[in-house]
């Protein structure tokens, strides 16, 4: 069913007002940046430090009180009315990859404190805390290790990360003490399992799933597991005009069937698998490759979706190259479980959008990876997906509709609501 | 049938102690370099003027008289019996590739004079002139223009040549100025249709025909027509992550699809056909390819078979496009005709080896460009190959064996025998 298939359910105007008061915002935020003309902001910047600056006003005047944890990520509370509840987590990251778009994690910090501003206008009190936060590192571009932020609140970054250096040698360590922020005190404010009720996220969906079916809002099933593998074939290089068809050992012959047998597997198995690099070796016209190389990248909601199609990819790859005469190399370099969202808070998320846009909500998995990756080893999360133009991420063209991102923060609001009337189990 | 098949036809001491001659004389060029511990020797350098002073000796003490033509080409000329008798050309080139092997055009020179100087030491004189040729450049590395000296010799350089640059912004001009040759008579001292009643070269096969057929030796069908293209799909780039594979336009599955049907048609059509070079962009692991480029090279004995071939892939690629939405571009960058040996000449050449090794002899078509190519613009030309060590050439682990090596002089030699006792027609 489309939106407002109930009818009448969407109030267009708060929808409208909202959002635009979000989105002008995060257009606000884009003029922090490292790189005039782009939007980059990197970790543990002036302009880290600059974003945490402006948020926190924005997190005082929704009456969430605003600190920066030893991660430096912004965290803005406002107490319950119920002694002891758990706190409810609403978080995203205010870091942005190199010359990005304006909303890819941004959104989802600034909805959050839309939401409990919204509440507090209209004078209402959660029986439980809540805590938006916005991360200081997700895209991981500064110190090419992603989530330190979360997993830094997790409880889940080694303590080994604190010695890896960004590109001017600078340490973690380093450059979290000059940012005013001290590293001994990771360990000791990490959230510990059960410490929260639940960790939800709004985020633009980054993929053209939603506005595919003309729908604003869609619920997360999972943070989607990911392999990233490296392949190289090795066959026997030789001269393209001497060198009959027939017993060639043309390594990328062996590599273009494997790139059809990644699309074949994806579809067989319901996962996305995609080959985005490839080379062949030495790589000259006149020349039958001797060696072809291309990368994998694998990710599927469920884990065992995505080993199975990595032992169909296993079995077919070995199958080329016995045919092929060809030798075969594989490298993990990536390989990270699936983040399942809590089925109570996907269900929570679904009412909510029902409730706000009508009709039944489209439930589908994040093939991006999100904070909640991180802040699974410690609380059930939920993620809410608002429509993004054609899908676009990463790039300045990253676009999206207020209304779409105004309803996104009213069905925040009603997940809020709804997990206020329930006991927290 | 294999070498020997007639028993006793080959005088295996006199094909080793030839062979071993000529193939020391390549050694010894070997040292004319202009990169220590590599052997690059290019056109109309100081190396170039030191292979054609030890080539000269060579030639004189076999009886030839050496000059240098105007494009740099070393010509020794031994007069025939018979007043007016057309003369017979044995040439091949005396430049390398970069890093090149010792045997490449080199051997067909001093096999040349070996066989002449055979000739002179059996105090056979033969009743036509034989010019031996030294090319000097088939390579084409330093003007990125192959075949200056033949195209010279056959008045098919343009003159615009002329002007076209090395690296160092000398022109061709001024290069051979600076050698001591004057420009403004390359078109006066022309070779022209009818002059030469053959022109014959031995060359190593570079490839693992002759190899896989146990066999010393064979006559070359024709140097392949050759045409070379740089296609590109354009689809649409997105994240590896979050876009379905549903409704993908992933160019690289085009691309790899393509690799795949060059290969079938060139098995289909009877020619070589590889795809050396490929890329994705942007090339990253985790984005979807939105073009993906690649290269094609096709060669055939035949110019229909090539064309028909290349229609079929049209075709095929077109259909590829369609289906998968992807946009098409082609750039052809090079194409060149076959130059099929003339019918008596490779008769010529296969009574030769059945006389020197016995047997049939093997037909088999040059996929590698040789100065052959320029020559059968004003000479039916005619061409022996010699086994090589795995088809490996333009590498210093190019090898052959000198009993090969020396087959190939004596089947020259058998071949002017045998041209001396027909008529000019």
């Amino acid at each position: 069913m489309g939106e407002g298939a109930k009818g009448g359910s969407i109030d267009e105007r708060a929808a409208v007002a909202l959002g635009a008061e979000i989105v002008s915002r995060c257009d606000q935020l884009a003029a922090l940046t490292e790189e005039p003309g782009l939007l980059t902001r990197t970790y543990l910047t002036p302009m880290h430090k600059a974003v945490n600056a402006r948020v926190a006003e924005w997190m005082g005047e929704a009456g969430l009180a605003a600190r920066t944890d030893p991660l430096g990520n912004l965290v803005g509370r406002i107490e319950g009315t119920r002694a002891g509840a758990r706190p409810v987590m609403i978080g995203s990251h205010l870091d942005t990859v190199r010359n990005a778009g304006r909303y890819d994690g941004i959104m989802g910090v600034i909805a959050g404190i839309a939401a409990v501003g919204e509440l507090g206008r209209a004078g209402r009190r959660l029986p439980f805390p809540i805590e938006v936060v916005g991360f200081g590192d997700e895209e991981g571009v500064r110190f090419e290790s992603a989530l330190i932020g979360s997993r830094g609140m997790a409880g889940t970054l080694p303590d080994s990360m604190l010695a890896t250096k960004d590109k001017q040698d600078i340490t973690l360590a380093r450059a979290l003490t000059e940012f005013g922020l001290d590293p001994a005190r990771i360990r000791a404010e990490a959230r510990k399992q059960g410490d929260l009720r639940a960790y939800l996220e709004v985020h633009i969906e980054q993929g053209p799933v939603l506005e595919r079916l003309g729908l604003p809002l869609g619920v997360v099933t999972a943070i989607c597991g990911a392999t990233r593998r490296r392949y190289h074939f090795a066959g026997e290089a030789g001269h393209a005009g001497t060198v009959p068809m027939a017993g060639r050992r043309d390594a990328l012959g062996g590599a273009a069937e494997a790139v059809l047998a990644v699309e074949a597997v994806a579809r067989e198995k319901g996962v996305v698998a995609t080959v985005g690099q490839i080379a062949a070796e030495p790589g000259a016209t006149n020349v039958i490759p001797g060696g072809a190389s291309f990368t994998l990248d694998v990710r599927a909601e469920r884990d065992v979706l995505r080993a199975e199609a990595l032992a169909a990819l296993d079995k077919r790859f070995a199958e080329i190259a016995k045919r092929r005469d060809l030798e075969l190399t594989t490298q993990t370099f990536h390989d990270a479980p699936a983040a399942p969202c809590a089925p109570e808070l996907q269900d929570l998320f679904a009412r909510a959008i029902a409730r706000v846009v009508g009709g039944e909500a489209t439930r589908l998995p994040s093939g991006a990876g999100h904070d909640g990756m991180a802040m699974v080893a410690v609380a059930p999360i939920g993620m809410l997906f608002v429509r993004c133009r054609k899908g676009i991420s990463h790039n300045p063209a990253e676009a999206v509709e207020a209304r779409d991102v105004g309803l996104g923060a009213l069905a925040l609001i009603a997940a809020l609501e709804d997990l206020a009337g329930r006991p927290d189990a």
